[in-house]
């Protein structure tokens, strides 16, 4: 016998609990909270992931996810197009955008090269972001990937495809969180964030 | 400006964050998630919800959730017809299916008497619970609610609704949980646990 009286609800609970980090009780609850739903937030659910999956793209200057050909970031004439942060994801992105203290361009790379995840530099955007140094007209580049062992050979890796770029190669400073006691902070960021000490300023 | 590069996206996150437990973050990972799957899981999911959302009813007999006019459990003639469980909700159908010690029929009543909540006698399945008394061939009626006010009020209230029915009526019985330290178990628990001991026996 089926574990619910209804094969419906276990072929919802089913495809809810392929989801990443929700397992069966959880997708239960997700898919009773529709059943028992009134509106149109089921038909609303189904048809908004729909159209995602189906009509989304990769933006074809940055590789961002977009809805057209260029996204709303490069398509945007406001921002500077002389300065390209290079990220491994598109969440990057939003996250750095949240910060809203970044006005340029981005080029996502779709992610860090990581051997051990069979991940090689041939699968990432690499090779575009060296054709875009040569099409456009970029005075800096900014590597914004993450810090860990993969982020560093990633950004390793793109400063020697760049030798022959002329501009600025900047990466985002390491260091101690805003709003961190210096008690819990971890030895190798304390000890980074010494070795790299900026002066002193009052602003 | 979007939040996101794309509004496709937008409409799939609000939809997935509307969900109960599901925020923003999670809703975005669940969203990116589908976005880079290559198979068919989207449309999997999209389909399961909709045909669920579309074609469940509630069993006409025990008002549990069915894909037909009578449920899975109610259609299956190996279960013994003369004892019926009364639950609050389809959730604790199979909460009971799962312990595969209860081999009769149930009787959801889609909630528990809860002023608070709004939620009167009329809004739930008792007197229908109350006709099927007087249809079928029912020698014991189980309770089986929430060890909580508001169970112990429907109890009641069914009890007394009840008055005319000659079988036997129980509920079932609140103690300390298996596996359970006594030092742990909070004190009302316990207190019942001694009240309501049983003589002991070998088995």
């Amino acid at each position: 016998m089926a574990e619910y009286s209804s094969i419906l609800l276990e072929n919802a609970v089913d495809a809810l609990a392929k989801l990443p980090g929700i397992g069966k009780k959880t997708a239960l609850r997700l898919a009773l909270h529709l059943l028992s739903e009134d509106g149109m937030a089921t038909e609303q659910l189904a048809d908004a992931l729909l159209k995602m999956k189906r009509n989304i793209m990769l933006c074809e200057r940055c590789y961002n996810i977009s809805d057209s050909k260029v996204c709303s970031i490069c398509g945007n004439p406001h921002r500077d197009e002389n300065i390209l942060c290079v990220v491994a994801d598109m969440r990057d992105v939003l996250a750095i955008e949240r910060t809203a203290s970044f006005n340029g361009l981005y080029h996502v790379l779709g992610g860090v090269i990581s051997p051990i995840d069979g991940v090689g530099p041939n699968d990432l955007k690499i090779a575009e972001l060296v054709q875009r140094t040569k099409k456009e007209d970029i005075k800096e580049i900014i590597l914004a990937l993450p810090a860990t062992i993969e982020g560093d050979t990633t950004n390793f890796y793109i400063f020697r495809q760049l030798k022959d770029f002329e501009g600025k190669i900047s990466v985002i400073s390491k260091g101690i969180a805003v709003g961190d006691a210096l008690e819990f902070v971890d030895e190798i960021t304390l000890g980074r964030s010494i070795q790299n000490r900026i002066p002193f300023s009052q602003k």
